[in-house]
């Protein structure tokens, strides 16, 4: 299914190589104002065709809004979005259908939809999905805002080569988020470049790590068990194509260490009560905000598509062959994954803070319990 | 919320020192046996009190099903299943609720339940409800052992030592579940166990990485976007408590690789069709299974609970005070943890089962379509 | 599947010859106290055993709570309510397995869980789990009453015979709730009684009609399309055993009725701007409450189980055979059914009025938009 | 929220006098053929401007779709399809917003959208989101056809004039759904005619009630409780605008007759093992399908708009005040809601059904149990 959220839902459809892709977002307040140029922005940073780093593909991803919009104010109805394809070139993918690509969706989405699935360009499986979701994430970003909640991402790591963790707030993640690499990683700057300009000269990709974060979420935001913060969140990042791994906090570190060092100590607070002296939980315990700001890591997997010869079968014949692509691709996913990462924080906090405020209105009848 | 799953539902409930804990089961198939003893024998591996790695409580967690059964089998009603509470001493947390306990969910609860959470021992938030989660898992296993699907888990690291990945299979992991440390890194588990003993002389804990696996999916399970298989495990995996991190695959070993290193190349399979030479992809492509084994990491933090002096605040003064627990704890989570992993990767895999057999019954109605 | 709500969730459990029913309760605002005699008093309303006009069978109804409160309120977390069977006599159904009764669910569960189900008595379609349903209604209602709303039912019809529609307000209800017949039509509590008792001495039973209603809804609660006020009530009144219609307002009179008869006129009103001048909407329009009273019908059959013979087949030889019910059956459900209605209308309420905080808690960022 | 569905899931989107109305329908077999002239025909039958006794407006009602096929079947991928919107007069409608009309949801969406809605036409709440509707429910019957399962409805009374109960199967609906009063009652369709030009004359409208019916649904489909047949069809049903009441088999006749009347005997049937000898339950025991028809009831209230005078408010001013509608109005609405009423049940069992092959599949794993 193609839904996600209680709340605030969105419901994500189109191909890469069909008409369009879209996504109907339902559940934005009435009277919240629709921030075209944010949403615009949000796609330019997500596009393709940027420069030396990625793929010199020109989809200009211009979307028009059709319903939930009146006068530049949310009505309250579903808000659909609609991006028209323009700069699909379908001959690039003849030969996957016959040969599935490794790394692709094409062969499970062969045997999942029995042969009908539109698999050009990977069809409903493509990174171009990632389009809408950016879009619907501008949008829920517009409703956080109100709330003093901010959102950011930034690239982390490529290859091997990692900044410190969770050193960048979100205006700091933001300053960055047009460039054309997208970290706050000043000083890791060249060396990122050198090595995606290696892979790509080597007809490879390469792989990397997303950081997110959130500034200004109360503390308390989230339930139990099923729909934690971290597992909302998950559930909608593990969405997006080529993430294999997802982390909050000191994430994998945290297995490394001993519990006097990942513990963070209370520290008294005269606003909120108390705060976490560190924050290696990410800003969660028991699933719930702390306070301190919400972070973690997002890993992203090597672009799949790569110009060297690769092993494959040829499904007409059931013989091997070799696959050799063509056509337009990223060295690098990590990087155009950022805006989408920040969308997808964005849609799952901004639920939770829905959810939030309607436990929070009705608990009001009653007295809270002290110490 | 507490449930999780659509055609296969779970509903957890309970606290560590109310009356007890349990589940609400939905979705079995009528007819399906219960196999009392694979669940007390899951139950007895997560339960505490296990030899010199864990701590000594004494909790014989006997369950007792109270729906949904007759005469050994599941009747397709909801199947609810209690564990009743027998050696919780309250007293060991009288002074938490003034004092929040690093890493614990204490303030996080407090203020989400505005005092009135039962925060004794962690109340709902405790390990403790992980009892009845495994008990479900035993029961999704049954059903999966019906369609060939077999489930593990196992100790993978502590620490920062780790053994291979993926190099043992379902059967390997089940030779090893009921054995103290549960690794299957054979040639780690003398450093494993010293790490561990040193960490809880220290009156420290120390974390660790559960491995898991699932044998036989056939090729095409899953949903595309918001349900894919990563996406609807990790939901339920982020419930554990103390669950910092999750991967697929080569996961965040992935962001490191380039993508002729990580793409699994396509050899042709007589039974299959296809199937992928190396498994980096852990089994999963486009968020459905590829016929390899589904395999994935999480990442487990050290126990919160240890017995060194740690920061924190007394809610009744709002000053600085000094927290030294005492009570019984386990000095690593992680290998309680390998049984729970284990019954949310057959929850998850159970019910995108279910789903499948919808789709794959449905569309029988049209012919396929070839390449 | 046995859940529903959406911020408010319940999920029901049990058997009606097995160890008991119970249900738990998801969403519970903490500090919301328990009121442990409203919930009695409410099960006691239901439960059979009571005069001339039910069956004579003494179930006592004791319920226990086994999760989700301390010192008498509700922590916040799932709160499970257990019933245990007393007086079940599962001889009196010895006979159903094999030759299935008219008007019971006996041989659609047998084909649907290809005869694994619990038959006795129903089974998990038995009445009987209306108890636990009742029961989560009285928590509904107590959280209702914090934000000034009562729900409330009454029998309405008995046989042919009406009372005028729409007359009685919740207290009126409220005051004839604990009586033998629960109606507020007391000018045909005769006339009702003696078709009662005259259906029962003709060894047969008879239909009714449950009036609801609810009081004090602000304007403007509910969901356009899915998720309206009719849609969430009738969802529920409709998993109610024996209920065949449902409708709001004017209802089916409305198919037969003019607009100019039908349509409520706007009147001016200091309050709340504006308030129909009559209500054969039944408080909604567009799904929405216009802050009048909702109201509504639900349809009730007579008893299924009758003492006249009845025409069936022998499983054991597909033979025609003649069946005679033996046991203790309510001449007329609908009795028992009137705070049935109240619950699920309590608990369907309480669910949308906490979407509806969570809506207008964010749609106060922005400016409301005058006409 | 506008989605519905578990399994097969749409979600409705768009506006009277917006852009257009649409709706994205998941969960589609891959392989499924879209019959373009199904959906137009379905379309058609529902679309206003048609004869004497419906309103001038001219709406083609022509739809495009803009993803989710390919080669004219469905990809599995979720389908939207989206109709523009033509002939929307929104003159008409100005002084609505500032005159809420009695019967509509104008004041009711007003303060709930905090006067953000699009309020011309109803906006979002406009009969016209039935298109949509429509569309979803003939891709629905494609499914269902397959299955051997067939859909109907027709118009089976006005005012209080109505046709003998249950007496048309889904073909002989069929065969007058094209007609301009779509009522199977050959004897009555004069007087239902005349009824409905005098309400038109009278410058007033008229309500009615529809039949719908489901032919060769096999026996078990459905779940217990919460999502009994009648619960999923009464959710989808009462989303409907002008709905007001919702019946199954015997309805709310069931009401009034005893036990003996109203129990349908059973019979051996060679095929199924057990059929019902008469079908007042409507084809659902314990919400489960019995193998018999389904059927049931929809009273569909007098159209709101009527050209007399109406008294209301005028919101500027605070003062009461005459409104005299202009425009296009039918006289009834229930003749266009048949097509309408079609639509939701077939996409309701259709849901059912995917369900229920996924219980069907598992269960084969372990033998049924004989009685």
């Amino acid at each position: 299914m193609n839904t996600w959220g209680t709340l605030l839902r969105i419901h994500i459809f189109g191909e890469s190589h069909g008409r369009g892709v879209g996504v109907t977002v339902d559940g934005l307040p009435p009277g919240m104002p629709i921030e075209e140029a944010r949403i615009q922005g949000a796609l330019d940073r997500r596009r393709p065709g940027q420069g030396r780093l990625a793929s010199p593909r020109a989809e200009s991803d211009r979307f028009e809004i059709l319903s939930g919009t009146l006068d530049g104010c949310a009505t309250g109805a579903p808000l659909t979005l609609w991006i028209a394809n323009q700069d699909a070139r379908s001959r690039h993918y003849e030969r996957v259908r016959a040969v599935p690509r490794p790394g692709h969706a094409d062969w499970t989405a062969f045997v999942r939809y029995r042969g009908h699935g539109d698999g050009r360009g990977g069809g409903h499986f493509s990174g171009r999905l990632t389009a809408p979701l950016v879009a619907a994430g501008a949008l829920a970003q517009t409703l956080l805002d109100a709330r003093g909640v901010a959102i950011g991402a930034h690239l982390h790591a490529v290859g091997g080569r990692a900044g410190p963790a969770n050193v960048l707030n979100v205006a700091a993640m933001a300053a960055v988020g047009a460039s054309e690499l997208k970290t706050g990683h000043a000083e890791l700057s060249e060396a990122f470049t050198s090595d995606i300009l290696a892979a790509r000269k080597a007809r490879d990709s390469i792989g990397g790590v997303v950081e997110f974060r959130a500034d200004g979420l109360p503390v308390g935001v989230g339930e139990p068990f099923a729909d934690s913060i971290e597992s909302v969140l998950s559930h909608g990042l593990f969405a997006i194509p080529a993430v294999k791994g997802v982390s909050f906090g000191a994430g994998f570190e945290a297995a490394t260490l001993r519990g006097s060092e990942h513990n963070d100590p209370w520290l008294a607070d005269e606003e909120a009560g108390l705060k976490p002296g560190t924050n290696h939980a990410g800003g969660i315990l028991g699933g719930l905000s702390t306070g301190a700001p919400i972070w973690g890591h997002v890993a992203i997997k090597p672009t799949s598509s790569i110009f060297l010869p690769q092993q494959s079968v040829d499904l007409r014949t059931g013989q091997a062959t070799t696959l050799e692509l063509t056509g337009r691709h990223d060295p690098i996913i990590a990087i155009r994954a950022v805006p989408v990462v920040e969308a997808v924080v964005a849609l799952g906090l901004a639920d939770l803070l829905l959810r939030h405020a309607a436990q929070a209105a009705l608990a009001d009848s009653w007295p809270p319990r002290s110490v």
